[in-house]
């Protein structure tokens, strides 16, 4: 049993007794909610109970009133369900929101707790970037968790600065820091001779006693299996119920997914509904929905509305977003219930199946009331992330040629499927003029050394030129049918120090800055959700026939998805492992 | 997330990845198990598959057979069922009975982990050879997880030399310690202005993520609040489903508890026949059963035969006494199921009510047959134990007067009124005989330098004289009506380094060597069920009127029940926390 970094939350022997104080009604309650019916997550019953609450933890759960005193502030709860605060186990919380707007978003609805992984932060600087982001989200009303990222998403050129051998372990050493996670590229993995980053990754965690956060898209019988063997705790990768039992049988934790790439709930749900397995290893996770999704369905609460409206019952959900959750985590000495000790994370409910908080308690603070936050929108201390995404050097951003993809049978052709499934596609006659449908498609490093091209189609055949920096690799990406509205998009990223233009006749016909990673807006949430719908709305109008643009994006520069992807170094055959092609090196 | 000694069971990336091999079909198995249903605690289910397992770990569970090489063991389960080896999550490993021949005892039953407290161990020689033997019990076929016991059981003159401020965290270094364990003077601790030693104990627990093994007895209400509050992480001192109930609403797991002094089993298994609680949380103890108890109803088997007898759906049964064991202990990734990755401990079962396996896997090796070990007996390496218990000086020992307690009117007199339970008795006339019923009780600390004198009654009205080393000071304890035959027992103890000893007319009429820190037998589990029926039917004969003369004699030695006890510091009322009698200088 190891020593060192105090674990998330661990209590010093002086707030204990304050507590215990509290509890037998020597001291004060700093807040007490009075005649409310607490659903009782580790007896799975409602139970009518007053709760008082001291220095942001439960103190006391029970008929009692003897802690209320002249300074304790009273709720009234009216025989109004007493909810544990919801827990997303499995987030990126830098999808156009940051964490602050996302808390900003989630809270009314009742999240009160989100684990996110830290790629963008690492991307940006490494373990000291991670750790200063963890440090200032520690500061947010929403609480937030940290899984280290084992691996970067895309193959980098200077894999060793930012995601080298050390950065895991400093990541892991952060309080806050409970596990690894998202580690998608499972087919490299398998196929490894050693264990490689990711074997290397799991021994670290597994010597913490971490939680090894899995990803196991499409896998099944024995390289499933293998996968489970390896030490993954968990996989959120189940699109059928099928896939989920298969997961549970074999001892992974299994939340079930409904993000906005991905909304599996109403299929994965008959893992419930039809096939009654045991759901205490069940769990519900939003998997980083974009911005609009996330206002117009909702968070963890809105998985919760679904499967209520299904016929599960609405204890079972609840002990899916909370107590389940915590026990994955190894915290359910502090999260995930209403009981003495715990972290004083609490919603009031009106019923079990709307699930619209009349007031969330974060901390032991009133964070929300009837859908409102009760202060100012929570705000990021964003001096963690140092200067942002910066390009080096000087005009060779502004030249349409360095775009021209368009220039040898060689170059290959990417070809979407799907939001986020790509297959090569057939290569055009490079003497003639750019085929219809397909774009230009070119991956620039951002110190401006190396570009990668490809052409593009099934995307947005209409599409004259965007740039983005929302990329799997940090890097810049920039597509279009014209070399020059390609080149004037680049720039104008460039100078917003991160983000997403696009470009048409001469001019930049619209932008979001995203200057956070060059993935996160740094203002509210409504500007979060003003880029994702702008986005969309640019590529709808170009023709993009999908659902999700913003993961389109980021998933072409990927490499854990199998198909051609555009990365940093070439563009990449996932599935077979092999580059498709090279760099090229930038002269200016 | 801290970082340190390694969590018990964390494997290397190496033996990851040869399960992981194993798995695919690329390496084989050392043992095959072909056609079980397996006991799937993940999902509740039964479910056909075969289980292979490599280096002691399962390595792969369903339909394939790839991994069968040449070398491999084989198994052909002909559709019995594989169920996960049975966990005790809260045990005394040391009452009679040493780790070794428990294990041996347990084994054939089923029962492949057991998780015990240190008192004796420190009792001896402080974290040094509480250390050692965790060392030493690493080697035996059951696994053995450890909490470090808080405090001492009964307040020692020495406490800084074996129970001092350092001792907890050395204990908690070690691999295997999962926790502190067994702190029952609750009543003292939340009377104390400070956390005193178990606050103390409690936040050390807590900072490396550790379990708090609770211990509430016959709390209810604010005050077992006020200890949830307190950092808790269960109690299995509920004696009633309704107390039951209490303790899993408040967040505590729940083990129920049936052993030889408390066997509440049928009582409270109305918490799930009658309450329907959720079952997460709930688990089963025999909490140190008396060595002839475990002879006769077995040991974790035995609850599950009890729980399934009465109406529990055995794979609900099976869950407390396995999954939910290890979450509670954190240790899930490792223990607790047939699934990839964890160690591999399966019983083979004909049927899921009489809980008989026919083979006992643990570590991947086959244990036990029909009831029957298929090896020697596991043996314990003595020498962690240091020399035992050793008395110092001359002939002190030997001085009937020694003994003589009916000497003052101040004399307390503790009376049994159960096993267990105590109150004041009336004092008798000092200057007449020992009043019928009586005997003369005193403490001696081994080194011969302080003796604390009571009277006892209601115990065993007929028993000349009874020493013994078997206390919860680890001191020695003589009972008797004859000074004469009580210095002849314990003159006797002292010969056989420990023990127990009654003395009659002159010679020692009966006699059990109690070596390993004066309270084990070194010898297999018959010697220890030789050594506790004896006690039995010795103090029969004198007319004790209980059930459980092992525990009689322990806890009249403890400071965590009420009513008076005997103690080194003096006879201690444990209710109104005060000495009613204090110690005698031995002039010697």
């Amino acid at each position: 049993m190891s020593q060192g970094v105090p674990r998330p939350y661990a209590l010093s022997e002086d707030e204990r007794l304050t507590l215990r104080r509290v509890a037998l009604g020597e001291e004060e309650a700093d807040l007490f909610l009075r005649g409310g019916t607490v659903v009782n997550v580790y007896s799975g019953e409602l139970v009518e109970a007053n709760v008082a609450v001291r220095g942001g933890r439960i103190a006391y759960v029970g008929p009692e009133e003897r802690c209320v005193g002249s300074e304790t502030e009273m709720i009234e709860a009216g025989g109004g369900y007493v909810c544990p605060g919801l827990i997303e186990p499995h987030s990126h919380a830098y999808l156009g929101y940051n964490p602050a707007s996302l808390a900003e978003a989630v809270l009314p609805g009742g999240t009160t707790t989100i684990v996110s992984d830290d790629l963008v932060f690492s991307l940006v600087g490494g373990a000291g970037t991670s750790r200063a982001v963890m440090d200032a989200c520690s500061q947010l009303p929403v609480r937030f968790l940290w899984y280290a990222r084992p691996e970067p998403a895309s193959p980098l050129a200077e894999n060793g600065e930012r995601f080298g051998r050390e950065r895991l372990g400093r990541v892991l050493d952060h309080p806050l820091a409970v596990g690894v996670g998202e580690a998608p590229a499972w087919v490299r993995f398998l196929s490894e001779e050693s264990g490689g980053a990711y074997g290397a990754a799991i021994a670290e965690a597994e010597s913490r006693g971490a939680v090894v956060d899995g990803h196991t898209t499409g896998a099944r019988g024995p390289r499933l299996t293998a996968l489970a063997a390896s030490g993954l705790r968990s996989c959120h990768e189940a699109t059928t119920a099928e896939e989920a039992l298969e997961r549970l049988r074999l001892g992974l934790w299994t939340p079930l997914r409904h993000s906005s790439v991905r909304p599996d709930l109403p299929e994965l749900l008959r893992l419930l509904t039809e096939k009654e397995a045991d759901t205490r290893r069940v769990l519900l996770t939003t998997d980083g929905p974009s911005p609009d999704a996330v206002a117009e369905r909702g968070y963890v609460d809105g998985l919760l509305r679904l499967l209520v409206e299904a016929g599960v019952p609405p204890v079972k959900a609840i002990q899916m977003a909370t107590i389940n959750a915590a026990t994955y985590l190894k915290l359910d000495d502090h999260l995930g219930g209403v009981a003495p000790g715990r972290l004083a994370d609490m919603l009031l409910l009106d019923d079990l199946d709307s699930f619209r908080p009349s007031r969330v308690i974060s901390g032991g603070v009133i964070r929300a009331r009837d859908g409102e936050l009760t202060g100012a929108p929570p705000v990021l201390d964003q001096d963690a992330l140092g200067r942002g995404v910066e390009f080096s050097g000087g005009d060779w951003i502004s030249a349409p040629a360095l775009y021209k993809a368009h220039r040898s049978p060689e170059t290959p052709v990417i070809e979407f499927v799907s939001d986020v499934i790509t297959r090569a596609g057939a290569p055009p006659n490079a003497s003639e003029a750019l085929p219809e449908g397909h774009l230009h498609a070119a991956h620039v490093d951002r110190h401006g050394t190396r570009v990668v091209h490809a052409l593009v189609s099934g995307f947005a055949p209409g599409l004259t030129g965007l740039a983005t920096t929302a990329t799997s690799s940090g890097d810049l990406l920039v597509l279009g049918r014209e070399p020059e509205a390609m080149a004037l998009a680049a720039r104008r990223v460039c100078e917003m120090g991160g983000g997403v233009a696009v470009a048409d006749s001469g001019v930049v016909s619209w932008e979001a800055a995203l200057p956070l990673a060059g993935i996160m807006s740094a203002g509210g949430f409504p500007e979060a959700v003003r880029f994702a719908r702008g986005l969309k709305s640019c590529l709808r109008d170009a023709g993009f026939p999908f659902e999700d643009p913003l993961y389109s994006l980021l998933f072409l520069t990927a490499d854990f998805l199998p198909g051609p992807r555009l990365t940093s170094s070439g563009v990449l055959d996932v599935a077979g492992g092999k580059l498709l092609s090279g760099t090229e090196a930038m002269e200016h």
